[in-house]
C-alpha cells in the first residue's frame, strides 16, 4: 500500500530530493510557506474568508509514516528514460535513514480559524529534501479540508442557527468522504450521517430512514402508513419520518400525523418530518400548517435535496413570504428547520479546489545563514512574500478583526501608529492610530516538533469553537454570502522593502 | 478506525437495518439498482456519456470488510433520543453474524465502459438489511470514480492523442486522491504524478522538478542555469525543464537550450520543457520556434496550469492560428504537446458530484416471489424502472452503438423489428428494422458472488482498453465536448407496460 504511506507524494518531489542529495543540499535547512491565493469563488458568489482545517489528520499521518523497505524496493525498480534505474542506491540509502517527517518543525494557524489569502498559514522548516517531499501530502490534506470547512461555514451562516447535518458520504470523493465529514464538523455542522467517522471523532451521527424502507413496505408489508408505524414502534423517541415517497401533502404528512398521534398517546414526543424533493419552502409551509393544526407545532422539519448556502437563504426568504398565506407564523417555523446538506457541501460545489500552495521562501546557505527565496511571476499577486515571517491579526477597539499583517520574523508590531502596506500595490498604505488598534494576536503556533504534534490545538470540538469565535469577530460585510467586503491583508514596511529589493535583483541581475 | 471499515456507511442504513430485523425482513432477498440520472453538466458544457469506474476498489473493500467486535461495541453505545440505546442487543447479535457482504450477488457494467443515464449499471441482490447497508460505500466509491473517469475521458479526447498526465494530488480531495488517480488512468490518462498510487497500480508515474528547485539554486547555489545543469547531470535521459520560474522566453528557454546542447554533446536526447504559467498557447509557439532553431524540433512541450478539456481545445486552436506568424509548423508542434492536468480533472471542476443513486427495485415476498418496488416522483425522469431487469447495447451495421435498452430480466431482445420505447414519454417509440441492427450486447456481468470478485473485469489496464474501444464505437456527435448529441436510452414494451401499471396502482390505490 504505497499510496497511503511515505510514497503518497508526487514523483517530482523524489526526483528533486535525489538531486538535492547529489548536490549536498538534501539536509540544508529550508523553509516553505503554505498559503492560498484567493478565497473560494463559487461562480455567482464568493467567500470573504476561509476556515483552516486538515492539520490534525496531517500531523497524525506525519507521525505514523516513514519510508518502508517495501517502498525502497519499489523505488529501486522505477525506470529512467534509458532503461536504467531512476533512483540510485546512494539516494535510496540516504532515504532509508532520513525518510520520516520527524526532522521537520511546523508552525501553523490552528484548525477552525478564519484566515485570509496570501498570508503564511503554515510554515514548515526542515531538511530541504524532506520538506520538499512533504509538500504533496500537506497540500492534499490541508487544501481539501479547508475547502470543505469554508463551504460548511457558509452553509451554517445561511442556516442562522438551524442545525446543519452533513449528509454527503454517497457523493463525497471516495475516501475523501471522511476528511469531508471532519472538515464539515469543524466548519460548524452539528452532526453527520457518516456513522463510522462520527464514532471515530466522538461526534454525533444523524439519520432516520430513506425511501427504500417505504418502498419495501409497499412491495411486501403494507404501505407508507405501515412503514411509518413500524418506524415509530422501533424508534419512538427518534421519530423523523420521510414524507415524500408517494405524495408529500396528500399521503406523507397525513400518515405522519396519524403516527405522531399514536406516539403521543403512548407518551412519546415525535421529532419531526423530512422533506427531500419538490419545492422545499412551499412544502415546509404547507406541512407546518398541517402539523400545527394537529398540535405538533414543535415538530422539526428537516430539509434535504441539493442544498447549499444560497438555496437555504432562498428557502428561508420564500418561507417568510409564503407562510402568512397559509396562516403559518414564519418566525415560529424558521427555528424548527434542520438542514441535511450533502453533495454541494462535501464537494464545495462551484469551486471544487482550494488553491493553497507551498513555496520555498528561505534556504540556509553554507554558513547556515538564511537566504530568502522568491519566484517571479507576471502577475504581482502571484509573487510570494520572501523570507522568514510572522503573521498577526489586528483587532479594533470593538474587538473586530480589522487586518491580518505579514511581517518579517523578528518584527513585533508594537509601533503606533501602525503602518500597513498594500501587499502588491507599492506605495498604497493604511495607517492605524493608537485608538484604532485593540489587541494584536500572533496567529502562527508551533504544532509539530521532534516527530510529534505539540498537542496545542486540540480536536474537532476545539476547532469548532475557534471557528465560532472568529466568525463572531468578523465584520458582517466580510461574512456576507454574496459579494463580501474585502478584508485587509497587509505587509509591514520591512517586509515590503525586502520583497521589492528581491524582485529588482532577480529581474535585473 | 470505524470510518474505513463496515461502519463506513450512513447512520440511517443501520436504523433501517434494525427495523428490517425487528420486522422479520432483514434476510428477505432484495434487489437494488445502481443508476445515474444525468451526464455530468459542467455549466457551459455537458458530457454526452459517462465512464464507469470504482468497481475494483469497491469489491476489494467488500472482500476485506466485515463487522468487528469494536464496531459492535461502538454501536451499542450510540444513544437514542430518550437516553437509552439506539441499537438493541437482538440486532447487534444478528449483525455480529450477518455483518459482511458475502451474502450479496452483484452484476455490473465493468469498469472503463461508456454508459448512459437511467440504465441499471450495477445490480445488487442480497439480504435486504445487508444490501441496504452496502448502499453508502457503493455509491461513495462508484460515483466519485465514474465522475473522474468521465472528466478524464473528455480531457483525453480534447488532447487528440497527446499524453495526459494526472497531476492532481495536491488539490485532490484528501484520500480521494488515490481513487482519482486510478479513475483518471481508466479514463485514459497516460501516467500520474502520484508515485505511490502508480506503484500500487503498476502504472507509470511522471514528473521532473518544480519551481522550488530553481528557487533553492537561486538562493544558495547559483541560479536557473545551474539548477538546469544539475538536473541534466542527474537525469540525462529524463530531462524536462520547467522554464517559467523567472521569465519563460528571456531566461527559461534560452537556459534550457544551453543545457540541451550540452546534453546532446554528451550523447543524450533531452526530453523537453514544461510551461506552467502565462499564455500557454503563445508561449508554446514561441518556445517551439526557439527550440526548432536550436535543432531540438522533437523536444516535447509539457503544458500545465488550470487545464481542462475546454482550455486544451482552445490552446490547440490558438496554436493553429498563431504558429505561422512565428514560422512554426502547427501540424508538427501539436503532436509534441503533453498535458499535465490537475485540479480541474481530479475534482471534475464544474460538476463535482456524480448523481448515481441506488434504489430498491424488487423484494421477495413471504412466498419468495419477487415483488417490484417503485418510488413515485413529481418529475417522470426521477421515476425509476421497477423490477428485475437486463441492460443491452444495440449496435448498428457499422458497429456504432445506437441505443442502450433496458428490458425485464427474462427478455432476450431477439425480436425484429426491435421496438424501443421512450423511457418517460409514453407512446413515443423507435422501431429498428432488421437491417438497422447489428450486434446486441448484454452489458451487465456477474462481478461478485460468494464473498469475492468473479475476477472477470481485470484491472486498470483492461479498463483503459475497454474505454478506448467503447469511445471508438460512439457516434462523433455523442463524443462532442460541447452540446453533445443525446444518445438513445430506451425501454422494451414489457418493461414500459409494467412501469405504467405500477405508477397507476400507487397513484390511485
Amino acid at each position: 500500500m504505497h499510496h497511503t504511506g511515505f510514497l503518497f507524494t508526487d514523483h517530482y518531489q523524489l526526483t528533486m530530493a535525489q538531486l538535492y542529495h547529489a548536490y549536498g543540499l538534501a539536509e540544508r535547512t529550508a523553509q516553505f510557506d503554505y498559503f492560498y491565493r484567493a478565497n473560494p469563488d463559487y461562480g455567482n458568489h464568493q467567500a470573504g474568508y476561509a476556515i483552516t482545517a486538515g492539520l490534525g489528520p496531517l500531523l497524525a499521518w506525519f507521525e505514523a509514516t516513514s519510508i518502508t523497505p517495501s517502498d525502497l524496493e519499489a523505488l529501486a525498480r522505477v525506470p529512467a528514460g534509458d532503461g536504467s534505474r531512476l533512483f540510485g542506491p546512494e539516494f535510496l540509502g540516504w532515504l532509508a535513514d532520513a525518510g520520516s517527517f520527524s526532522s521537520m518543525r511546523i508552525s501553523a494557524v490552528p484548525e477552525g480559524r478564519v484566515v485570509h489569502p496570501n498570508t503564511p498559514i503554515g510554515v514548515v522548516e526542515g531538511p530541504l529534501a524532506i520538506a520538499q517531499i512533504a509538500e504533496t501530502p500537506l497540500l492534499n490534506q490541508l487544501n481539501f479540508a479547508s475547502l470543505i470547512a469554508t463551504k460548511t461555514s457558509r452553509v451554517v451562516e445561511a442556516a442562522h442557527g438551524g442545525d446543519v447535518l452533513e449528509f454527503g458520504a454517497r457523493r463525497a470523493p471516495a475516501w475523501g468522504a471522511n476528511a469531508a465529514t471532519r472538515a464539515a464538523l469543524i466548519g460548524g455542522a452539528s452532526a453527520t450521517s457518516n456513522i463510522g467517522a462520527a464514532l471515530d471523532l466522538n461526534a454525533r451521527s444523524a439519520g432516520t430512514h430513506g425511501h427504500a424502507m417505504i418502498q419495501v413496505f409497499m412491495a411486501v408489508a403494507g404501505g407508507e402508513l405501515e412503514a411509518f408505524q413500524a418506524f415509530a414502534d422501533v424508534y419512538p423517541d427518534d421519530c423523523v419520518l420521510l414524507v415524500d415517497t408517494i405524495d408529500t401533502l396528500q399521503s406523507g404528512v397525513p400518515h405522519a400525523i396519524r403516527v405522531f398521534e399514536e406516539l403521543r398517546r403512548r407518551g412519546h414526543q415525535p421529532v419531526g418530518i423530512r422533506l427531500d424533493s419538490g419545492d422545499l419552502a412551499h412544502l415546509a409551509v404547507r406541512s407546518a400548517a398541517m402539523l400545527d393544526a394537529a398540535g405538533f407545532d414543535a415538530a422539526r422539519i428537516v430539509l434535504s435535496s441539493q442544498l447549499d448556502e444560497l438555496t437555504i437563504w432562498q428557502i428561508r426568504n420564500q418561507i417568510v413570504d409564503e407562510a402568512p398565506r397559509y396562516g403559518v407564523d414564519a418566525d415560529a417555523l424558521l427555528p424548527r428547520l434542520v438542514y441535511g446538506v450533502g453533495s454541494r457541501m462535501v464537494t464545495s460545489d462551484g469551486d471544487s479546489s482550494f488553491d493553497g500552495v507551498y513555496k520555498a521562501v528561505a534556504v540556509a546557505d553554507d554558513t547556515d545563514t538564511w537566504q530568502p527565496a522568491i519566484k517571479l511571476s507576471n502577475s504581482p499577486i502571484k509573487m510570494q512574500n520572501p523570507g522568514r515571517k510572522a503573521l498577526w491579526r489586528v483587532y479594533d477597539r470593538r474587538g473586530l478583526a480589522t487586518a491580518d499583517v505579514v511581517s518579517l520574523a523578528h518584527e513585533t508590531l508594537e509601533d503606533r501608529p501602525l503602518v500597513l502596506l498594500h501587499p502588491d500595490q507599492p506605495g498604497v498604505e493604511r495607517i492605524l492610530a493608537v485608538d484604532q488598534v485593540g489587541d494584536v494576536e500572533r496567529l502562527l503556533q508551533p504544532v509539530w516538533a521532534e516527530g510529534r504534534s505539540t498537542g496545542t490545538q486540540g480536536g474537532v470540538e476545539e476547532a469548532r469553537r475557534r471557528r465560532q469565535l472568529d466568525i463572531d469577530r468578523l465584520d458582517p460585510g466580510v461574512r456576507r454570502l454574496v459579494n463580501p467586503h474585502r478584508y485587509h491583508v497587509s505587509l509591514t514596511q520591512e517586509l515590503s522593502a525586502l520583497k521589492r529589493k528581491m524582485i529588482e535583483q532577480v529581474s535585473d541581475p
